[in-house]
């Protein structure tokens, strides 16, 4: 029994398991990725983590895996299929810690509530079911999709999420950009260093970036900024060979070019395996405050996979040590009933 | 007039720093001390920022100031005296951001709002007066001290103010918490997890912490509480090896053979400054959630000056960080008005 599984093993997961192993929790972290670091190991350069100024990503979640490491932090490969509450019933049988379920447990079981506290829960994974007395959610965002035709076929073929992974291979070719936030504006900037041309389609008007971002990419001869218009088509068959976009106010079509293109459009919290067990907001982000308890007690949510406004490396790493401290507080509780 | 002026250059003050002059604005940030980096900076290790495993608090200090002035974010050393909203009234006088003004204010110049918000504030510092439309408080805060023999040589050297920060290094050994509050409990509490014997010394007869902290902590086998005692010198070289105690109710005096010792007995927010600028708790904390947004419209409180659970460097950092978005949203908001 584990006094915390740990899921995730970006720079949320990573900064818990530091807490954690420093606050003598038997804890483990589950990874479903191969390396630890989370979407910063995509990210080209990170300017923003205080104290390592201008470090790749790569090195930075090597960095944070190395840390963990040093301090012997316990980690395990498997992919998370559900987090379920062990119920204190005399079966001891397992039920999904659902919302329906939750109120009817707390009526019936107000004498009872603390052993069904105790009891934990279980995370069922690829590799084995792991006991645990907490749960903290620590699982990321992934990258949205255009769903426009081309797009899934020719992933990898040309259409990317990534344009630090994959810009190297567009060198002297023309790719195209698509969004408006703060990604979509670095990744052309960053596209522009090695491409001979990049577009940056934007549906709006005016770009979401930050105000440095903006006069950063409109300052780059390389870069052509297409204004209120959306990509409808990836078009190519083995390979991207062009871009279909329609000017979304004069309806007018037009196939541009290019080698690339890298989608920025948005991200999805990857909260899946605990939208059961937890409420999630409308886009699946689990619902928690600065503290990062999560609305089930004994379940807490850290970084990205957590509603909040600024998603960052450093919001998510102090999400590992707020999530900690909660998950501290929790079992204090439990030790003392 | 800038568009924010950050008050303080210890983990919160320079990630805002940072934040602030990657999104463009015109900051500048105040320094009282001669060295930046805050309480940091007297931390012997610091083994829980992730990425940076245990790097001395000095050399920590010194990273993050240096990723400021690689962004070539501004500094001025200046002590800050008050914190003053100029006056939109004709006669652009300057009048004190008191509570007791604000009511009124709103009362009379419902119309004139948007103007006295963008009539910004006056930072008077010992070095002359600094315009801006936005304060970022990041003041800070500093551990009261027990004012024994022994503790200001040995602080780093197993004197401790932070159980929290410093207690995975006396693992399987033997410490003391001085204090009766909540922290104190806590802290004995989180070291009792990894420490062979933990002595919580204090000088009444009974504790102040919450019921449920007490109870938690009596119940632990390897925390012993001495009642009625005060700490009179921390003993020890070049590092902690005893604590000199006595009983207060019988004078009799003894010597505690302890590795570490945790003082717990209050925190000290440096809020003097903006007392009369913003609400501020009982404790003298500013009032302000996870974005950071202080009651009066235009403060900002970061890192350990503003009411919060967790004071870490990651919690700090993360501050800075969400005060800066904040900013910027303020300023947004009066651009488009």
């Amino acid at each position: 029994m584990y006094d915390v599984v740990i899921i995730g093993s970006g720079p949320a997961g990573l900064s818990a398991s530091i807490y954690a192993k420093r606050a003598g929790l038997k804890a483990v972290t589950l990874e479903r990725n191969p390396m630890s670091g989370g979407q910063v190991l995509n990210t080209y350069e990170v300017d923003n983590y205080p104290g390592l100024p201008g470090i790749n990503g790569f090195d930075l979640g090597l960095k944070f895996r190395e840390h963990a490491d040093k301090l012997a932090c316990e980690f395990q490969d498997a992919a998370v299929l559900d987090v379920r509450k062990i119920s204190a019933a005399g079966d001891r049988g397992m039920e999904a810690a659902g919302k329906e379920d939750r109120q009817a447990k707390e009526l019936k079981a107000a004498s009872g509530r603390h052993k069904q506290r105790d009891a934990g829960f279980v995370v069922v994974t690829d590799q084995g079911e792991i006991r645990t007395k907490t749960v903290l959610a620590a699982m990321g965002a992934s990258h949205a999709k255009l769903g426009v035709p081309g797009e899934e076929k020719l992933t990898g073929m040309g259409v990317s999420y990534c344009a630090t992974c994959d810009g190297a291979f567009f060198r002297d070719k023309v790719t195209a950009v698509i969004g408006g936030g703060d990604v979509a504006v670095e990744d052309a900037v960053f596209l522009a260093r090695g491409c001979k041309k990049v577009y940056l389609i934007h549906r709006r008007d005016q770009l979401r970036a930050a105000a440095v971002l903006q006069k950063e990419v409109m300052a780059l001869p390389n870069v052509e900024i297409l204004w209120d218009t959306v990509a409808k088509e990836v078009k190519g068959e083995d390979q991207v060979q062009g871009l279909l976009i329609e000017n979304v106010k004069t309806g007018k079509q037009e196939e541009l070019l290019v080698d690339g293109v890298f989608v920025a459009v948005g991200i999805i919290p990857a909260s899946d395996v605990l939208r059961d067990a937890a409420d999630c907001d409308e886009k699946g982000y689990v619902i928690a405050g600065e503290d990062c308890v999560a609305s089930t007690p004994g379940i807490f949510a850290a970084g990205d996979v957590r509603k909040k406004k600024l998603r960052q490396i450093v919001t998510a790493v102090a999400d590992g040590a707020n999530a900690v401290t909660s998950v501290l507080e929790y079992l204090s509780g439990m030790e003392t009933k």
